[in-house]
């Protein structure tokens, strides 16, 4: 008979879209590996012991159309009202051309931190935007490419008052006009490190009792102040000042360097992205120049090339938890690059022009609005604001909010007996209308002459945003082409695997992205009262659960919005613990020394101290030493922080015994869940004996790294913890974050991945990932030696390429290596972590063997060079590894090199028709650091370039 | 006072984001052109007999923001119901990836059609990978690039027949089984050229009667027919046979190929392409290798470069209306490039597997529904079917409909008694249950067991997609790359200025294409009742009134979806007006020398004589001539068409004096709306005396062209005409596509662009746009000359740029310049059109100042380079003119050329680091032509490339 049922299934997003090898391609990589099969592959990788014992099942896993029918479903069951809340979250109009080019872009959002900067010259281009109309609008010199949230930048401007401050105070003063969220976030930072906060009335000052204040600028209920006495007698006092500031109204009032400050933050959100029910968006920070190296966070700096060309670079990389470790009290890692672009970009769009005409508008609504509620015999105050106004409304507050909620809006609840507004971009006379029904004025938004209410010394006087980005044309033609250029500058995952060691540089699907762009999930206010959000809550009540299922552990708490916050909210939890136990001395933490430089920073944040373990011959911890200090400190001890499979990409056997050690002593195990990518469905971190872990869902769950950022850390505990999770930051206790939730507009893309992938597609992309480690590890042998295997020979998902030989033998560093291999068109594996001098390489499941093929032979071509330097073929210094990265202009000029163009520039695994091209040669570290520059170069630099 | 109100308005779309030059460039602009200010350059441009009486007003502009909030609000008029009327359009699941990497995507959507193939190659190998997928599944040699709509393709197909046809028979037998809207579109293209068309069961073909038959399969209400006898039977009688088939239903059943079919056409739209109330979608056409050269739309064919590498082109480029123009029975010309490229790239996702497992799913689905209606006693028919069959409900038809209705599906009347049923891709099981519920049975679609209904005969035992493309991994980490690297090789106007004269390619806007991608404008079926299309039609009515006020007419008919297809349309209403009138004898057209070659092949295709009118030495319209010929036809003058500002680029004031003189003889007036981009807001066609013009909504109303469609073509007419428009094709007479509307999915881009410009923006988008131009011209001057301008030396829109006499004097063609244009990071003007040797350009009003001057200089750089051939400093053949385009490849190779790289690579223009390079140098079009291939290359010439 002619017909033949088939049984392929089209629909199946884990084995068709997901994971990159074919059920041949598998076949093929297993005889590589010397694997008969994948379970045996995956039997001599982990070990019995640590192997979960049932099955990960979460029902029928659904295919591309279902998914997004039924996330449909539940993003409608939230209920989209105009959020008038305000509160440091506003609405804002994402112009479509940067939602569809950047926000929508795989070029954009697949890209990973800058680290490289020869392939990454178009975000840093863009963030250095970002960085220059931070400057410009807070008039500081320098600014950093963003931090998490407004509420955690006030916590990180307070411990970095303290490093800078020659003040010897513990105290620090906030403004009780600030945010509560960021009120809330400064105290629980300032707790474990022994800081006093003492919250009041800007008047009430006393200077000499703190080693700074925070002061916010409008204030949360729309307070405009000058703070220039205030900063001033901080000065006096060897004190620092910072403010808290709206970036929009900086565009009208006096700006924090005018005041003094020496620190800004802020929240960057409302130029042009969406509140999110709480984030991403990208906070800013900003200070004077002399302080840039005490500066949380990452900063793009203007550097040269090898050609002494212009080129963008992280600056000052080596930050606060890598030279500081356990004595760091700073651990930001993740940033919001991909918002800070966009932010960035709002700006580039708009030009100072058009932001002080945002202003202004909002600004003559809010007068206008006033106007009505006054011409009614409301109070209103305060009497000169710019967006945001409370009305006295004695007993009916809850009234006045229902009747709101009634006409389609939500106000804000301040005091007992008034009302807060606050209007935005988004306001439309429709809006006004409403907001007056609500008081019960019907009253018309027509024949309207602007007004001003605004405080006449407080107005702004300098100019900003004067540099030409900030001047084009701002036709979208121009504006797409920039927006291409800049993409096209850059290598991202829709180019070429990136090889990542530990950041899971996986698939990021359409379909899990598709609906983060949905205004159910994007234009939810983080306060918005919880009946309008049931969709969110289904998601994130669906989500943990199956968190839960893959780790073992009880519970999970969102509101980590990165992974180092993640760590932080663990070892807080687990402090709280202890101390409801009776048990709050404990403050000794074991951390193996080949921890990321975030953990120890995050035991410092929590007060504890690091007591480092050794790690053995094979890179394993060292069980004795372990043994040995756990017992030392066991009065004291606190808990261990390690993590599985360690960063060396091992699946360690003494797990279960390190957590057992610690528990005996007293103490609580944090388990890293950077590496989840090789446990998902096999092995649980609960189940370990870890009592605590985050995870990242940027690597693991397929948020995408956006270049540096969004992250979300969510953390996952034992039932006895769940009572010291991170509490609401809108009025609980013990927040880490400034929304409750974190960023929870990216959930829908990690809910997205477990609903197509299914328990059991979960399972076999830990088990491709697997099985690609090891076929990389496999075909790499012989040519380069791979550090820290398992016992029976195997890596987990990741492997450690040892290139440290080749620094003697032929004077090859590490950094040549990964050069180089942009010539061969991939971003380099991680550089120097966790070994200096050694390159891990961390394929996930999404890459194909076409692709780990083309890396591997990248990889043994580069060898081949060596050798040839090894057997002086080739010159040791004018050689294709030491002139790497090489560009087209390399190309295109006098070729004086002892090798040819092609050997030059098309190396094995460089594509022919579509060879990514690095803009500019290798980059000058040393001159970038030397010479500080961190906003856009001026003009006549690009003049001089040009001649 | 510190603080200034700003008058900035930062929303305004027209100033700030769709028209390129800021204000202060356009003084400087208007300097160098030598006008006071815009106004006096537009008196100067325009003669005033020409202008427009009242400014253009439609109110007050939109903000993107509202834009979108109230287009939204129209387009939740539309109620979204599953449609399983079948009859040619189906549900599809648009992979997320497709609809993200390609159809949101402006890299995609802004090219260019391919006809410079140098800057194509990237959608070229999309083209040729849907005309692999077409020739596979048909089974027939050769396949072009998509046409414009199934119903239309048939057509298309008859009069191919009629071509290749030896037989001398006047008639053409068509399936009554066919879809009613095919039926009705061959009927309305047969009248004119006088062909019978006989309607009938293939049983009772009579082959000696007739020069061509065409059969569908599956038939329009499921039946699977062999026709293999009847094809026997029209060979035996030198007649051609031609076979409507769903693409779909081929991977399953035996092929049009197979059955002896000459010519196969059918619709694509169910490969991922959302059905949007009737279209954009692409329709496929493919016959045998002999009958190539009378294949009508184009054909992506494999050639070869300047250094022998593989390229790929338009094959076969001079189609019908070039060869035969007034003889032509086809005037083919947009494509639907970007719904091609999507189909192919659907088969691409799936492969044969995945297309094969999708159609037997879809006919389980259908084979279980059947199940269920049987045991309720129902008569269903066919026996064996695909995916549709109809039932018999006797007097209950409306209420079975009307119950469905209410279960959310519509359903197909079918005759008197019967009810059609068609499944899809996206029917769930609640579909099949919510049916059985509209026939009153109860019953739950579980404990399924696979049946099958397939006629055992008509299975399909052949391969297909056999080619590699097919057989990817289909992980989407590959299809993302493969998709990036295909884009990265096309020059589309995200990146560059494409200067192309009379195609109007301006910025297609990001805000202007989102409401495409909503499911309320997607999903609906263009057969839906009319009640669930309500926003549509407040969109059509609302767009038509606009289009009215902007041309002067008093309807417009959305039918036609592509200009050419307007102007057939047009001159059908002309023509069934002259009948109505008694003078039906009417058929002679007056046709100026200069006009598109459709037009000629338009008026043919009614059944009318062409009569060319000389130009004068100024290019204009010869008065003398055109009144002589009105005369001496007076008694069988159809009409005349002209365009408008002519072809030429210039107003010619005699265009009044030319409709006048047709009018008098009887005549009516057709003014091509290609140039409308000049008029806008200015002048319009129904003032100068034109009785019928079709408006390209893909030229001045910012429908992007899809690198070769889709377009729009809708036509307006005076109210004597408005009886005559073409009807529904769903029952109604006259019908010239596929749906009533057209594609109208698209609309929402023509309709946002006129909301958000408002009659102000769009008046001062032409004046900029003649603006532009007239600045290329200037700076031009003295460099090149500018034919053909108006008595004041201003140019219109575009201007026609000599090149002529530099074959003489340096041996340049017209052909090099256009080449080295891609050196200089350009897509080249029009070549040779409307004048051979010469380049039109059109920058339109989207560019900016900067992107003009960089176009400009590159011109004036090619200029410098052939004065050094003049002059004999550089040699006459080896030189960067005759080797453009350069290549990467020819960097890296060893360079021979008595010139540097940088001065081959770098001319003026190029950007340095963002440099476009074309992957293949220049295309050898003969080659191609005489080496036929128009499928993708076997295995064997990738693995030779390799070598």
């Amino acid at each position: 008979m002619p017909f033949t049922p088939t049984d392929y299934l089209p629909y199946d997003f884990a084995n068709r879209r997901h994971i990159g090898p074919s059920q041949a391609e598998m076949v093929q990589m297993l005889q590589v590996v010397g694997a008969k099969d994948l379970d045996a592959l995956i039997d001599d990788t982990l070990p019995a012991a640590i192997r979960q014992k049932d099955p990960l099942d979460f029902g029928k896993p659904l295919s591309e159309a279902e998914l997004l029918r039924s996330m449909k479903k539940t993003a409608q069951k939230n209920k989209v009202l105009t959020s008038l809340i305000g509160q440091g979250y506003h609405g804002t109009v994402t112009p479509p051309a940067i939602q569809r080019n950047i926000f929508e872009n795989p070029a954009w959002y697949t890209a990973y931190t800058p680290y490289q900067p020869e392939i990454s010259q178009g975000r840093l281009e863009a963030l250095l935007n970002f960085q220059t109309m931070v400057s410009d609008l807070t008039g500081l010199e320098i600014a950093n490419a963003s931090l998490l949230d407004e509420a955690t930048a006030c916590a990180e401007a307070m411990t970095m008052a303290q490093r800078v401050a020659k003040s010897k105070a513990k105290a620090f003063f906030v403004d009780e006009n600030c945010h509560p969220q960021n009120i809330a976030v400064i105290q629980t930072r300032a707790a474990p490190l022994g800081i006093e906060v003492i919250v009041g009335d800007p008047d009430t000052l006393d200077a000499a009792a703190v080693f700074g204040g925070i002061f916010q600028f409008p204030g949360t209920h729309g307070h405009l102040r000058d703070f220039t006495d205030q900063i001033a007698a901080l000065h006096a006092e060897n004190a620092i000042g910072v403010i808290a500031a709206d970036p929009l109204s900086l565009t009208l009032f006096k700006e924090p360097g005018a005041m003094g400050a020496d620190i800004a933050i802020g929240s960057t959100q409302r130029f042009g992205v969406p509140v999110g029910y709480g984030g991403p968006h990208a906070a800013y920070m900003a200070t004077k120049k002399a302080y840039a190296r005490s500066m949380p966070g990452r900063i793009v700096g203007v550097s040269i090339d090898s050609h002494g060309n212009r080129a963008y670079r992280l600056s000052l990389q080596t930050r606060e938890q890598h030279i500081r470790r356990e004595k760091a009290t700073s651990n930001v890692c993740t940033a919001q690059a991909l918002l800070a672009v966009m932010a960035g970009f709002y700006a580039v769009f708009h030009g100072p022009e058009g932001l002080k005409a945002i202003a202004q508008r909002i600004h003559r609504k809010t007068a206008r609005l006033v106007e009505g509620l006054k011409d009614a015999g409301f109070d209103v105050r305060p009497a000169t604001f710019f967006d945001t106004v409370t009305v006295d409304v004695g007993p009916l507050q809850a009234a006045v909010i229902a009747a709101a909620v009634n006409e389609g809006i939500n106000l804000r609840a301040v005091g007992k007996t008034r009302v807060g507004i606050t209007l935005d971009e988004r306001t439309r006379p429709e809006t006004i209308e409403a907001v007056w029904r609500a008081f019960g004025i019907t009253r018309a938004d027509k024949d309207y002459t602007p007004h001003y209410h605004m405080p006449e010394k407080l107005i702004r006087t300098s100019d900003y945003l004067t540099h030409p980005v900030f001047h084009m044309n701002r036709a979208e033609t121009e504006m797409m082409r920039y927006m291409r250029r800049l993409a096209d500058r850059d290598l991202a995952l829709d180019r070429a695997m990136i090889p990542l060691g530990s950041c899971t540089m996986k698939l990021n699907s359409a379909a899990e992205m598709m609906p983060v762009s949905w205004d159910e999930f994007a234009l939810l206010h983080p306060y918005a009262p919880r009946d309008q959000a049931e969709g969110y809550h289904e998601m994130i009540d669906d989500l943990s659960a199956k968190l839960c299922d893959v780790t073992g552990y009880d519970a999970i708490s969102m509101q980590p919005n990165s992974g180092a916050q993640g760590e932080y909210a663990g070892l807080l939890t687990i402090a709280r613990y202890h101390a409801e136990q009776g048990q709050g001395h404990r403050n000794i933490c074991l951390i193996p020394m080949s921890a990321h430089g975030t953990n120890p920073a995050s035991a410092q944040m929590v007060g504890w101290t690091v007591v480092p373990i050794k790690s053995d011959a094979k890179g394993d911890i060292d069980l004795d030493d372990f043994r040995a200090k756990a017992a030392q400190h066991a009065d004291n001890l606190a808990g261990c922080m390690i993590t599985y499979p360690s960063t060396h990409g091992v699946f360690e056997e003494t797990v279960t015994e390190v957590c057992k050690i610690t528990h005996e002593h007293g103490g609580q195990v944090y388990i890293d869940g950077a590496n989840m990518n090789a446990m998902v469905g096999l092995s649980r971190p609960g189940d370990l004996g870890g009592d605590v872990s985050h995870l990242n869902l940027h690597k693991t769950f397929c948020i995408p790294h956006g270049g540096g950022g969004p992250g979300m850390g969510p953390i996952g505990v034992k039932s006895h913890l769940i009572p010291h999770l991170p509490g609401d930051p809108n009025g609980g206790e013990g927040a880490v974050s400034a929304a409750a939730y974190g960023s929870p507009s990216l959930l829908p893309i990690s809910w997205a991945y477990c609903l197509m992938m299914g328990g059991e597609g979960l399972t076999q992309a830990t088990r491709v990932a697997i099985l690609n480690a090891n076929y990389i590890a496999k075909r790499l042998e012989g040519a380069f030696d791979v550090l820290y295997k398992g016992p029976t020979g195997r890596v987990a998902h990741e492997c450690i390429i040892d290139t440290r030989p080749f620094a003697e033998s032929a004077g090859v560093t590490v950094d040549d290596i990964a050069k180089r291999l942009i010539d061969n068109g991939f971003h380099a594996p991680t550089m120097s972590w966790p070994v200096a001098g050694t390159l891990m390489v961390e394929p996930t499941e999404s890459e194909t063997k076409a692709e780990l093929d083309r890396f591997c032979d990248a990889m043994l071509a580069i060898r081949a060079e060596i050798a040839q330097i090894e057997n002086g073929q080739i010159d040791a210094v004018n050689n294709p590894l030491k002139n790497a990265p090489h560009t087209m202009e390399d190309l295109v000029l006098d070729w004086d090199r002892p090798y040819s163009r092609e050997v030059g520039c098309f190396p094995p695994g460089a594509f022919r028709i579509d060879k990514y091209w690095p803009p500019v040669n290798r980059v000058d570290n040393v001159w970038g650091d030397r010479n500080l520059t961190c906003t856009c170069p001026p003009m006549t630099d690009y003049l001089e370039a040009a001649e």
